[in-house]
């Protein structure tokens, strides 16, 4: 910890990500010379946030109470499970979608070289609610990447053996997008998955 | 203050300028889920540097302590005094030149729109310095902007009045840039004021 303030406030700030030596003066003399209660609001924020919020006991999405908001919900259908690699894709999917059941946050994906194997994401916690629960779908909604894929083809594998039925987003050309700057591969999937139209 | 430690995290991130919505989002899950330290230290620097850091009352930088290191330090040349609009520009100076002289931080430009005059940059007491100083030479480092210049024009009559000697940084073509992308009123100034080679 360096001993002046200020140089301690530059250094701390680069722990946010994306933020360099020169975005970090920036911010600090912004809040200095214009917005003190402003970073002082920031300050009590993160203080309180990092010492508050931990994870939920039911589907690991962070919470100050010990089961988040919607597991705790009665409003939700407990019949679908959707299972998500981060927080972030639950916000994602709660503002894009009318989506309303439950889901399940791994926290990370099936990566064996960094050493992130199935006890690191929880999926222990995730075979007993799919065995205690009354689940009867499980939508699959890791990322779409090698260790996206791979995990979804574990998560996958789980569901069977409990005999709950498995889906996965549709992969494709995405809406708006103009084929012409669509990557060869969802190109290509997307070709070879082609729908009939009625 | 919304209730949620999660949601007043994510308003409060957003007083840091060029933070929005989704970086706001992308900093609260980074430290939420792999930075709780880094979170927590930059919580108390916040803390800290919102109230411990006041304005040198010599120069107007930030400072901990009544007077600047610089102010304080006995090896800087008296006689020269840079002027500059604020603390980022002292900061580049200090860091690209062999400056060894004093500063005045304006903290601002003038700009009587936005009720910005003489008064608010403490303008006074750089009037003082200047009687009481053995100030000789005012360098005028504000930004080659309209209001800087008119800053500047302000700041040259006051040094006149005290018989201080004053002058402006050279203003020109930027050095490892290229004509064909400087802009024209830069390159029709630079044209102008062209130097003599011996």
């Amino acid at each position: 910890m360096s001993t002046d303030p200020f140089d301690e406030l530059l250094e701390s700030l680069r722990c946010l990500p994306g933020v360099g030596k020169r975005s970090a003066q920036r911010m600090a003399l912004q809040l200095l010379e214009r917005d003190r209660a402003g970073g002082r609001r920031l300050s009590q924020a993160l203080g309180q946030a990092m010492d508050l919020i931990r994870r939920c006991e039911s589907c690991r999405n962070f919470t100050v109470e010990p089961t988040c908001k919607i597991c705790r919900s009665t409003d939700r259908d407990e019949s679908i499970l959707c299972v998500v690699e981060s927080p972030a894709d639950v916000l994602a999917i709660e503002a894009a979608t009318g989506f309303q059941g439950r889901y399940f946050v791994l926290l990370g994906r099936l990566s064996p070289l960094d050493g992130i194997g199935p006890d690191e994401l929880g999926l222990s916690d995730l075979a007993s609610r799919l065995e205690k629960e009354p689940i009867e779908e499980m939508i699959i909604a890791t990322n779409t990447t090698v260790e996206g894929e791979a995990t979804a083809h574990y998560l996958r594998q789980m569901a069977n053996r409990e005999g709950v039925r498995v889906s996965r987003l549709a992969q494709g050309v995405p809406l708006g997008g103009e084929l012409e700057h669509t990557d060869r591969s969802t190109l290509a999937h997307a070709f070879g998955s082609r729908q009939m139209m009625p």
